[in-house]
């Protein structure tokens, strides 16, 4: 992950957000989860301005999607109370891994503001930048 | 409980986390939940640092093995929401007490990154050391 | 402030950065103190992006400059303690308050990663894109 | 950095520091500032666990020993509030950026407990141990 590629991110997850005609926030942070770049559209509601960095660590710290934490996460998975780790991780959709060709965890992507269906959509509009 | 015997359980878990060919943190804490000893190993995911730490704390502080605290700490176990406390308890397996020969409570072990089941594994074999 | 804003001096930022060789950490914030726009160049100490945030927190919650917020927020200020409210200000260069023609404030931007005098030289060429 | 890497610096400090005859708290972080390794010796103060964190914590995220970073975040130097940044940094000696001969930032180590000098002088010791 470079400022480069989560420059080129932000663009295309903000386009994106744009045609869809909601609002967002968009956080990328690199393998570390360390953030690298962060936007904010404005009239979102301002919660998701935590959630999105939320989605991105979660994704980052546990190498999976956010939507597929939620299944362990839950009080019915497996490792119910994991949610509360960290800080606190985020139990549904809108946080991605961005791995490399090789598999290599780059960092995550996480979205927030639209619902979490959109949200989900704009992540994967961006995370395509990055392998193009 | 003291870095001697902290650094042994260290070894016997790192050993025996690389037999099974898997990466995991391993947390020891005292009797007081203070840390004694640490280690992390290269490529374990990063959400394991805190969920390791947090297990062997809800082990200590409870005086029971975290897999027992699940069946209290959950919405369907009768103390629901006392996985709430303390910072936030660990309600999967993982976290073992460490008790001498006359039952004291000496710290307890806290093994993440691996399944629930290779962690307990682990802390098992880590725990016999100090007993040895 | 807004996004396609904040995108515009992220972007003058970062270029005027690698025009002087040096790496930094960007933030933008709006004049209620939230997150709009950040950007981390790669290879720049990690200590740089709290500082950034911290030195545009500083700007907007003061309506100075971070510089001279040093003035008063010092031993020998006239304020002695006032940077150890609201989390924690930042007496020194890099955090410039970011204003409309008429003198409304917009917001803040803190720059950090560099030498103090090119942060506050590589904040001062973004701030210029807002008013462009 | 790696957890054998780790392993053997905790023990050449903790050999040293029994052989001086204090206690101390060892810390070990990566480049991003990731715990990789701890170890308390019994009988130290308790105060020292998150100190020789700090001290650690300090050189990684600056990129700087923590005594060279004493002489800027302090009231008559450069970085006046620096030392409030990033959860509070430690203006004192006792953490030790750890760089591989390329100049390349490994890690960090941060002792604490005994007197500064003595915790310097062991973290020292346990550097040694990483470019042998």
């Amino acid at each position: 992950m470079n400022a480069t590629l989560a420059t080129a991110m932000l663009d295309a997850a903000h386009a994106e957000a744009r045609r869809m005609g909601v609002t967002v926030c968009i956080s990328i942070l690199d393998a570390a989860a360390w953030p690298v770049a962060f936007l904010r559209m404005e009239g979102v509601i301002l919660g998701a301005v935590d959630v999105a960095s939320k989605k991105a660590r979660t994704a980052v710290l546990f190498q999976m999607d956010s939507a597929d934490f939620a299944k362990i996460g839950h009080p019915d998975g497996r490792a119910y109370t994991l949610e509360n780790t960290n800080g606190g991780m985020t139990s549904f959709g809108g946080g991605l891994v961005l791995k490399a060709a090789d598999g290599k965890v780059l960092g995550a992507i996480g979205v927030s503001g639209a619902s979490t269906e959109e949200d989900i959509a704009i992540a994967r509009v961006a995370a395509k930048t990055l392998l193009a």
